[in-house]
């Protein structure tokens, strides 16, 4: 079959791979419908040491099970699944506690270990404890929403919980990119009463303001921080939800978090400490996230997607095949595209 | 009046000072009954500039009111109160999320701008926001548990609350001070199942153990992580008070943390960044606290203190009189003393 290989930075290949196989009992076979390119792949496209082996990319998937293992109890073939980022068996401490980004025999796709999802297919562990089937109801318009679902949607919400987002309260998201729009549609979603992007690329910021954005803020740095506490009457808002990951960006976080507020991460951090300790300190702020339990989050959105409530989907514009991925990769990091939709 | 002033590191002395005065219609007068010595008073102590014209030290104190300015409503003269380290104005928008040392008008008392405790009386700002009149059973045995109200017990419960002490869940407290001593207390009012103490001086730890810590870590640094991951089956704890306010003690905290735990820091920080950003972005960890709005938790904690159900004020191993506050910080400093109080 076809698969996506990263072999250093800026070097994505598709390539002719073995077949994936049952190995485990608790392991499910995946034909890949839809797979994404996703904003934390371009860390690895643009800084990744060279790996000779490569890795298989892509950790977001729906897909059709095309065979199970022999223990596996509630997924089975001919199912239609959302595949999310991390694999968790469901059952641990963690798991019970909708915390499976940390299930103790669970990890993460599209590793150099765990093959991914911009594949023609793929072996998926711990299925029963994984995998969400979808009812019928989950027809093609909708595919592109719960795609979204396997974890850009997900993160969103998990920044938006993170940064304790609630009625009437106020938010600002720092990042115009997938996971910043779908964080938008995530405060909109649990009643934040005013919600601030920042950003400064006109299609996302349009596609922000239909998703619930009142204001936009387009400076950046200092000048921005200015610009959101005149917004907030010298203040800060409540919520900061942080969907880039840089020092930056955590930077201009702090520095518009109301007294008393929460800043929710949910950027893959490429800073090695967290700045302004001693303001976060000062102003009583709290900092929380982390890579999103998607798979606990799944519950709670996929009735909003199946009735239309929030279509997170439209943060794809782009649907390209698998051969093209290597220029997907290309847009996504010009910027040329939000977020890329692979069909293979 | 005697006062006491910090002039630079090491450098403390009691001296002659004129008498405080009404300036603002909102202040009171208070003669101090009972002073205390901080932790937090320790980092000027070694580590302060030269100050030519000193700063008048002290934060923490109950007193009897002896004036008040024409504006004030619910102090009256003679009520005996308690003063809790910052004031606030009790009507900002803060305050009544109650932060209130966030307070839009509130300070810090024994800055260089506002004369400190330690001192036979002070003005304080904002009276009706800032104090609290304590009832009549407030007898002479409570006085050092109503005087921990100032700071150090709303200090330890800060950590608790920040790093979501929750019944039935394992707490660490990091440090065995005075305030990490009140951590145990108010872990243990809150309910956690298992509350460990890392700290190694014997006589505090005997404290602890009566305030309801059920185990004793003595080991520091990777040591001591790893020794309390032993007693947590290798996983950590819920929630992590830190105590101390050093880049040390805040990496045994993250350490220490369960995924998906907390750390409440209280310990002032000596550090420009929260290390090891991306040990808590992975295990979902939050980080939150700051100063205590300790004016807040008195109507939670006073309760408590007069049923005599906590007994901070047993963090109290040495009484001594103003003349001898420069005494009371070596005996602080060099750790011969757990918490000095002054009666002036």
């Amino acid at each position: 079959m076809r698969a996506t290989l990263l072999y250093g930075a800026g070097d994505v290949r598709v390539e002719n791979v073995p077949d994936p196989k049952l190995i485990e009992p608790t392991d499910a076979l995946l034909t890949v419908s839809r797979a994404c390119i996703c904003g934390s792949d371009l860390w690895p496209y643009k800084l990744s040491e060279p790996i000779p082996t490569g890795r298989r990319m892509g950790h977001e998937a729906i897909g059709v099970v095309q065979d199970v293992g022999s223990s596996v109890r509630t997924i089975k073939r001919g199912d239609v699944v959302v595949m999310p980022f991390a694999f968790s068996d469901g059952t641990c401490d963690f798991c019970h506690e909708g915390l499976h980004t940390s299930c103790v025999h669970g990890g993460f796709f599209g590793t150099v270990e765990v093959p991914g999802a911009q594949a023609e297919a793929l072996r998926v562990p711990l299925a029963d404890g994984t995998l969400v089937a979808l009812p019928s109801r989950a027809d093609d318009a909708r595919m592109a929403s719960l795609l979204s679902l396997s974890d850009v949607m997900g993160t969103g919400h998990h920044a938006a919980r993170a940064a304790k987002v609630a009625r009437g309260k106020s938010a600002a998201v720092v990042g115009d990119g997938a996971v910043g729009l779908c964080a938008v549609i995530a405060a909109r979603r649990l009643s934040a009463e005013r919600i601030i992007i920042m950003g400064h690329h006109p299609d996302r910021i349009a596609l922000a303001k239909e998703f619930g954005a009142t204001d936009i803020v387009r400076e950046r740095g200092e000048e921005g921080v200015a610009r959101v506490r005149e917004l907030t009457a010298g203040f800060g808002v409540h919520s900061v939800l942080e969907c880039v990951g840089t020092e930056e960006a955590m930077l201009t976080a702090i520095g518009i978090a109301r007294a008393g507020g929460a800043i929710g991460r949910v950027g893959v951090p490429h800073y090695p400490a967290i700045p302004a300790s001693e303001r976060l300190f000062f102003n009583n702020l709290t900092v929380s996230g982390g890579p999103a339990p998607v798979r606990a989050y799944i519950g709670e959105l996929l009735p909003d997607v199946l009735d239309g409530k929030i279509q997170p989907g439209r943060v794809f514009d782009r649907i390209i095949e698998l051969d093209e991925v290597p220029d997907g990769y290309r847009a996504m990091n010009e910027r040329e595209a939000i977020k890329v939709m692979v069909k293979p």
